[in-house]
């Protein structure tokens, strides 16, 4: 069989970038979900479901290479082609860290993972950072710059809660023993990096459709 | 002028990778003596030359890019510019880890930022993950896959390390409070991120030299 046209290849390669973040954000909220309730089944579901994540990044290498050899693509495509590559790594790392707190649930469990009176935070954390997912995912499919702006501001509210989780700690009056300081700290991280690499693929999508790193754009 | 013939741009493309493996190198070994010995200038400096690696990154991209275009490399040439945008991002990352930890160090100077009893382990992980470094440039300027498996076994080192400095704070004789508890699982958790990439880095040259996972191979 021919390989498909470059358009199409292309299409396919975006299609498949916003199913990889789909994915993450399914995973993370799951993930969310295990955490808060202290659900061990749901975290070993999130835990085996992240070799499917890695699967779509190789599928995403697997074209991105068809359409290199193919196709020889050359600017805007080739831009995009590459930036494909690197923001199929960044995705697999967000279904990584999903897992990561999947694990710290089930490892934990029957114990809670986080005294109550931090759920609310990191429910709040969860929340954002899903939104960040599902809207990296439509910026890879559209391939819309304006919307991909947003996830900078979007990842701020992220920002605010993981240094919020931070003081909360430091005060002294804050009850907790070690062990439960180091899992919040562990976890808040995880999140604060799931966000973080959301937003990198919004950027590096911004930079495909461009050329320009998206600080240097008047938006 | 025309472009490099393509197995001189993969040349130069093993010895920017190596230069940016050398480069995390020397930022995480003085990022490690600004934790050990409190030193703000230090961490400063570990700081302002994270740039350089940024920049070798994007040095990176651009060859890898220009291979492409002129030269549409195929199967192992193919494998080995895609592991170099890859491998570039991942390299990147340490640098990124080297001056989180020196950021650590300079908001909290002139106080320490570890308590004396966990400097030996510090001076361990750094001295480990320093080693992992030198040893990635090497696997990726001699594209030598049996010295990139030593990297995998390297690795356990750290492992050990990483979980025996949470089995330090665990135990409820453990004499520091909270912000000490915070700062000790976040400075160990970027040695063993730092580690991890250099280990990830051996892989990706092994997959770009052979075509197949590490893991698949029978070495």
């Amino acid at each position: 069989m021919p390989p498909a046209p470059l358009p199409q290849q292309l299409d396919e390669l975006s299609e498949l970038l916003g199913g990889m973040c789909t994915a993450a954000a399914g995973a993370l909220n799951r993930a969310t979900a295990a955490l808060l309730e202290s659900r061990e089944r749901l975290a070993v579901q999130v835990v085996a479901g992240d070799s499917e994540i890695d699967a779509l990044r190789a599928q995403v290498e697997e074209l991105a290479c068809d359409a290199l050899l193919f196709h020889n693509p050359v600017a805007g495509d080739l831009r995009a082609v590459v930036a494909a590559i690197r923001t199929a790594g960044d995705i697999e790392r967000m279904g990584d860290l999903a897992l990561h707190i999947a694990e710290v649930v089930r490892i934990r469990h029957p114990a809670p993972a986080l005294p109550a009176e931090v759920l609310p935070a990191f429910e709040k954390m969860g929340r954002v950072a899903v939104q960040l997912a599902v809207k990296a995912a439509e910026v890879v499919r559209s391939r819309n710059v304006l919307l991909a702006a947003e996830l900078d501001r979007d990842d701020d509210e992220m920002d605010v809660l993981h240094r919020g989780m931070f003081e909360v700690m430091m005060d002294p009056a804050w009850p907790h023993d070690i062990p439960t300081a180091v899992n919040v700290t562990l976890l808040a991280r995880y999140y604060e990096r799931f966000a973080d690499h959301a937003v990198v693929v919004a950027r590096e999508t911004v930079y495909a459709v461009t050329g320009q790193e998206p600080d240097a754009l008047p938006i």
